[in-house]
């Protein structure tokens, strides 16, 4: 059995208690962007319940395009207003260089990957960036509730980036 | 108060209770691409336990390059074999077009997105797409096991598509 299918039972177990539909807006007009990091459960670290806040997650909580066309629905269709940024201690983005990662790529594949693998080396300094990327975007209209934090694993607290 | 505010004092409390760290690489070795939602809690719905899998997720659950990007690091760096994908019933992507979306972005800002908002008219369409993509990617290695999912809002219950 696989691990998808060991979850699939899970999700039956999960429907004999669910109680829906909730509406599709967010009730608390939040959108998260956070790490993808399978210690990171973003529902746990907020006390977020359903319905209330969209959850953008990708390699390193960093903001590209497809993050910036995912705020874009989120306040332009659905209403959020606030923006909160996770990302975490003992990331794997600070384990690599961009360079040596599209490099290994072509190595095996002949082919350089076209985007940016979006490593970086200090976690303050990428917060700030996507604080700064949002606010640099034309497509995101409200940005004077952006707050960037770095989780720390060992402890389970948000850090605020100032 | 802000909602980002009531969010921290519950992090607080999650942070009393709180045993850490686990390691970096997901125990399961499973990756999930899952739709922005607030309904969707995915930790509830595969029953997924802190440190196990990478979690991905963008409005639509959509595969684009950034998408790629995390699961070619979740596969080469970080050990991920099994790919799980997850649209949901009353999605906000099957509610406009792109055409529409980027034209009064364009009317409101003067500048129209480079990008495509992804938008679609049916999930298991859209599913079968996004696995589409993954499998044509060069960058993501292991591709004989994604599976994709519609996830109903009003059930608790995941759909494979076929």
């Amino acid at each position: 059995m696989s691990v998808t299918d060991e979850y699939l039972a899970n999700n039956r177990r999960y429907a004999e208690q669910f109680d829906g539909p909730l509406p599709l807006p967010p009730a608390r007009h939040v959108a998260v962007v956070a790490c993808m990091d399978a210690r990171l459960n973003v529902y746990g670290i907020l006390g977020l319940a359903e319905g209330e806040a969209h959850v953008i997650r990708n390699a390193g909580g960093v903001v590209t395009d497809d993050e910036i066309r995912s705020l874009a629905i989120s306040q332009r269709l659905l209403g959020t207003r606030e923006i909160i940024l996770i990302h975490h201690t003992d990331c794997g983005m600070l384990t690599f260089t961009d360079d040596a990662f599209k490099q290994s790529i072509q190595d095996e594949t002949g082919i350089k990957p076209p985007w940016s693998a979006e490593a970086f080396s200090d976690l303050a300094v990428d917060v700030r960036q996507s604080i700064a990327r949002i606010k640099a975007s034309p497509f995101v209209p409200h940005t004077d509730q952006v707050r960037g934090f770095v989780f720390d694993v060992a402890t389970g607290l948000l850090d605020e980036v100032v």
